[in-house]
């Protein structure tokens, strides 16, 4: 059957990028787009559902019981905090993948385009200080990636107190809006907040992801003007280049779940695939959705949550558009 | 958006055709097989979604929350009397038709080749006295669709009692396996009982739909031999001359459900396009699809079901692999 590279992805519409709360069908362009690429770039089946509540514990029993027609679970589009409970829960339950674009596809680029920044800026990732202005979705999985990578916790601002609370209950560091911007040798905006960061903020060297869409916190031609050492906007930060290699390895190895040794590897693959002075490759390079895929195959293997062990012959011969095992 | 032509199939793999309750992976292929074909004769997308409940409330509730993904609901291979209450609950809660292939789709087909049967043999489907061997999600079906098209209730008889007073509380008329061999000019058997009908019960001149499959309840040369009018088994009965046009002609009116006169119009359709002597068509000649398609569109119109008036443009210049709206 199908089932083997076939995955869903469930939306309720409630975090549509740039767009917001516009509802399940209003969303399903984005989806149909995402589905479309994907099969187009490794093969992978991805079938839309549009969900007709927003209600987590609905949500998680209508996925829970048409789980056995896919092999994994994109969330897609779901609104912070509720996307958390959601995919903790998916986890839990299922003995399938469960990834959520808006937090770990975007996380693993967002990694990748900042190994990529430091190498250029001769910022030592590992020791420098970070600060992330915006704690949904996106922000939060950065956060805990960036916690996981460079083993510091990042500082964290956000609007509201419950959620730097919920930021720093998984190991952030709570800060201000102000103290980032004083401090951080980089920082990471995902506030949905047009212009927030002024070019007088921006201190000397610094790196600055502004990514919020459809308009940055700040423009990067202003950032670098005003003495940012490199700077970048959403539209660098491209999901695509990561959630169809990610997929497809994941589905390859047989992977119950993908842990971070996985998505790491993803970004780093992503990040070797730039050129030199890039942050990321092209989204449509096709050698870049190779290496995604080579490089969370044999982190699932490494990891030991595959269930296939894949061999040489796999590693030499893989058919990227078309995949080997139904 | 894709939505306007896609339907989901949706089973829980209780009750697939030859096989009874195999669990809903092991259904895969069947369903798997339809969307094909649907998808190559019609233009449809069929996206399968398995269900890991069997429970009718469960069930009710996951598909309605996935609905608004689709334009239309083909349940599949779900046991009676389960089938009928979520049928019915379905069609209370969705503003999209639902129609349950094992029963609905089999009945289309039935009466096509019933009407055809009986031209054949020269005996008036209106005056003659029917009677049903099993009443499951097909006989059940079956059993009402004579009742509406004929204004005369068939006898009915099963195995238990529970389903035989379901029946009577349709408007059918319970009887005996005895009674109807012995006095029926029609009998409709979908028992899953093989072999059940002997030789020697066969009263002369009758016409035996032996549906049961694998194996019918009596052989159709057996019956004929025994002095049957004219005798079929379930190979005859394909669900695949009903289902790919319904929904089509469905569709392209955009009906919000699918009523009587819609199934009659497609069995009508489906009878007109059996050449001489034959009992149905191919179900791989597009005409058949087209004549289903127009037919059931047309129904619709005129019974108000309609939201998309269709013209003559629509009626002369269908592309029957390819729909036109989107």
């Amino acid at each position: 059957t199908s089932i083997p590279y076939t995955i869903a992805i469930v939306t309720d519409g409630t975090a549509v990028l740039g767009l917001g709360n516009i509802g399940p069908l209003a969303g399903m362009p984005v989806v149909e787009g995402k589905a479309a690429l994907i099969y187009h770039l490794t093969g992978v089946s991805m079938v839309p559902i549009l969900l007709d509540t927003t209600d987590p514990d609905e949500i998680v029993e209508t996925v829970k019981h048409i789980a056995i027609t896919f092999s994994g679970i994109q969330l897609e589009d779901i609104a912070s905090p509720r996307c958390f409970v959601i995919q903790e829960k998916l986890e839990l339950t299922l003995d399938i993948p469960v990834m959520h674009d808006d937090q770990q596809g975007t996380g693993v680029v967002v990694l990748a385009a900042l190994i990529n920044a430091c190498k250029i800026t001769g910022i030592r990732l590992e020791k420098a200080k970070i600060g992330l202005i915006g704690l949904g979705a996106a922000g939060m999985c950065i956060g805990s990636f960036l916690l996981q990578y460079t083993g510091n916790p990042p500082l964290g601002t956000a609007r509201t107190e419950a959620t730097i609370r919920r930021y720093a209950e998984r190991g952030g560091i709570p800060s201000s809006f102000k103290e980032i911007m004083e401090t951080a040798d980089v920082v990471i905006a995902t506030s949905t907040v047009a212009g927030l960061i002024e070019p007088n903020m921006v201190r000397k060297g610094q790196i600055i992801f502004a990514l919020s869409n459809p308009i940055p916190e700040i423009e990067p031609q202003l950032a670098v003007a005003a003495g940012a050492a490199l700077a970048a906007d959403g539209k660098t930060i491209n999901n695509l280049l990561a959630y169809p290699g990610i997929w497809r390895g994941t589905l390859d190895a047989k992977a119950k779940r993908i842990n971070f040794e996985m998505y790491k590897a993803a970004a780093l693959a992503i990040a070797d695939c730039a050129s030199e002075g890039e942050l990321v490759p092209s989204p449509l390079d096709p050698a870049v959705h190779l290496a995604v895929t080579h490089s969370v195959a044999k982190a699932a293997m490494e990891t030991g949550v595959a269930q296939r062990e894949l061999d040489n012959d796999y590693f030499e011969n893989t058919n990227i558009k078309e995949p080997p095992w139904s």
